[in-house]
């Protein structure tokens, strides 16, 4: 008999059929005699629909407001899902994020979780129940009701899973797992059945929209195993965790890429030490996010660099570089869009020497121009022009051994949470 | 310099713009230098939505998640209301029952307010803020989510009223205020200007929607001044509180009907006095409320009784007779539908005799049959066929000096709560 939190996203239980599927399989979980905790977002468009509802009335609403409204959308489908497993004939309790215990800084948006108080949990489960907990939302202090941002159902579900000492955190979703790259592109893509978490938080970071960062990085600072798994199916799913068998030959386990990328190049910059500094302290006062920074040949003290952020901070990046041109001479400033920023990630290339060097090979072998590289132990990331992007993710799995004769299945919209 | 509570009902607060004329019109009395309190229910047909979607999972849910499903309803209300004063430049801060400190019995559906610890209102409005409260819920001692059932919202703004103390606990509903009668059966029915809590007790339990009598019975045990007036113009409203000004020659200040009155008649019962004791024994011990008791004339110990029931409960009481028959013998048991139940309100009534006497001489005079009569020191009922209701409503009202030249307003559809 194991204890398991079970996460299900927007889709999942995106309406009273999905709701019953969802409910039924929990019930035959229990059934084979496991204690089980759902926790699940709101159900499909839900939040969306009420902040399209908001922002009629103002553009730009409270961010306490917000988390008032938003957290409704989770209270309707723990109630629903409830009465689910009831019509079932199962015992089923929900909870809120506050009475599940989730306590967070006073912050609204984006609260970080300060502290569990489990025990409503732990007895509801002793009394026999499958406890029904809303993701996303907890409460301050001060009894503010707050959320956690992006990701927040998958973050509920591993801070739950750490706090009860779960054997296993499940996160439903609509795909049977993690892949070797993104099935859309590559059709023979490969499903891992393990992936470690430093492998997982560099594809989660890169775009596989699976499980969100942040809820990733709690798991592995807990060590809290982790299975992706469809909801539509009853497939082996992926299972993070920290220590991975390595497959013969398999240094590298996934290819990754992140479309939401935006170049600025400043050119004829001189006295570049002091001046990166400047420019990046700029940049960070204005919130501006920078990823990968290349630095080209210095000649006489005057260079020319690059460095990448969010398309939708390309404008902004502009405007601060325009604002300092002052302080810091530069010929010109530019930036470029169409651009992705492609990885190859695996916790076997720190001791694999080459790893790196056989993917410029291969992007050359494209007829591809290697824009930018950044690397760390366990990735390289290339920056090329978009309109490349499946010739080369193609011929990088190709090249790293990572195609399988199965055909991926890919299921309906992605999880909002 | 007043202290207001403001309740709006579902209708009210219907849809995005009437929630932004909601959000003026309480911005315009703070702007008058008035603190106010706003209690919302959920948007028009928000609540029925959601038992709809329950009840397409399971007929008969649990009614723990169904107050965690329709608490929802408020909450977006309230939060939505907030955003709306805050893009008119306002400042407002929206509170769930349980922020708000309503505290209840632990019972599900229909829970009784047993404390209300106000001081996070308080400190709200003391910081210049517009509160907005969710109406019809509050949390038991263990931290559950409770509701309070019908007319749980124009109970909780009472509530609230008396809790901080407020000048005056506004009713915003769809009529202008309460009526001498139903404006749609007497155009000329006459807005009444004040009312006691005693005639509006009689009025909302006659089936005069606009108060739920719970409400009112708080009000007057706290003796909190009401006024119901319309959110969709500025016309005064009716007061309700505890002594009225009588108006020369008014004795009877409404008249209210209730089409919810079934008729059993048990014929040929003999030792009456303790079978009666039996019969509505029985009735009471299946949760069936009883309204008139009649009982014809005795002759050799065997009489004739009648009572009422609400319709839906007709069967019910018949089969409970049936089923005590051979405790308590008798001839015949009927049952009678197409009734209504007319009565005349008014505090004068107590010291103004004849007063029924003119009731009973005015239906006659109209050819309709008196079925049962019921009297109390404040309204005398009669039940007669439902085919007369108009007839009689019309001539009672003119009888009673109740005409007016003025049209009714009557608005949209019944607020629900």
């Amino acid at each position: 008999m194991a204890l398991y939190v079970m996460k299900f996203g927007g889709s999942s239980v995106g309406d009273i059929e999905r709701m019953q599927r969802v409910a039924r399989r929990v019930m035959e979980k229990q059934e084979e005699g496991h204690r089980c905790v759902v926790v699940v977002s709101a159900m499909g468009d839900t939040t969306d629909d009420l902040i399209d509802q908001a922002k009629l009335l103002d553009p730009n609403p409270p961010a306490r407001e917000m988390d008032m409204l938003m957290t409704t959308g989770e209270q309707i489908s723990i109630a629903l899902l409830s009465i689910a497993i009831h019509q079932l004939g199962g015992k089923a309790v929900s909870y809120t994020g506050w009475q599940a215990g989730f306590r967070t800084e006073p912050v609204h948006g984006n609260a970080r979780i300060t502290d569990i108080q489990p025990e409503r949990v732990l007895k509801s489960l002793e009394e026999g129940n499958i406890v029904v907990v809303a993701g996303f939302q907890g409460m301050s202090e001060d009894r503010e009701i707050t959320t956690f941002g992006r990701g927040g159902s998958d973050t509920t579900a591993v801070a739950l899973a750490a706090a009860i000492e779960a054997d296993v955190c499940e996160i439903y979703t609509d795909v049977d797992g993690i892949y070797s790259t993104d099935p859309r592109i590559v059709s023979c893509a490969r499903k891992l059945s393990e992936i470690s978490y430093d492998e997982m938080l560099e594809l989660a970071n890169l775009g596989a929209a699976v499980l969100h960062p942040r809820a990733v990085e709690y798991a592995k600072h807990h060590q809290v195993k982790l299975v992706v798994r469809s909801s539509f199916n009853k497939n082996e799913g992926t299972v993070v965790k920290e220590d991975v068998t390595m497959e013969q030959g398999v240094v590298v386990s996934g290819i990754a890429y992140d479309k939401n990328v935006a170049r600025i190049t400043i050119m004829g910059v001189s006295h570049v030490p002091g001046v990166l500094a400047k420019v990046f302290g700029a940049l960070a006062q204005a919130q501006i996010n920078v990823d990968i920074i290349v630095q080209n040949g210095v000649q006489d003290g005057i260079a020319d660099f690059s460095f990448t952020v969010a398309l939708g901070e390309r404008q902004k990046a502009l405007d601060v570089i325009e604002s300092i041109r002052s302080q810091v001479p530069y010929r010109e400033a530019t930036s470029e869009e169409d651009l992705v920023k492609v990885s190859i990630v695996g916790a076997g290339m720190v001791s694999h020497p080459g790893v790196a060097a056989q993917m410029f090979d291969v992007i050359s072998q494209q007829g591809v121009n290697i824009k930018m590289v950044s690397t760390s132990e366990i990735k390289t990331s290339c920056v090329i022009d978009r309109e490349k992007l499946n010739d080369v993710v193609r011929a990088l799995h190709t090249a790293y051994g990572l195609d399988t004769n199965e055909q991926a299945f890919v299921g309906g919209p992605q999880e909002r949470r």
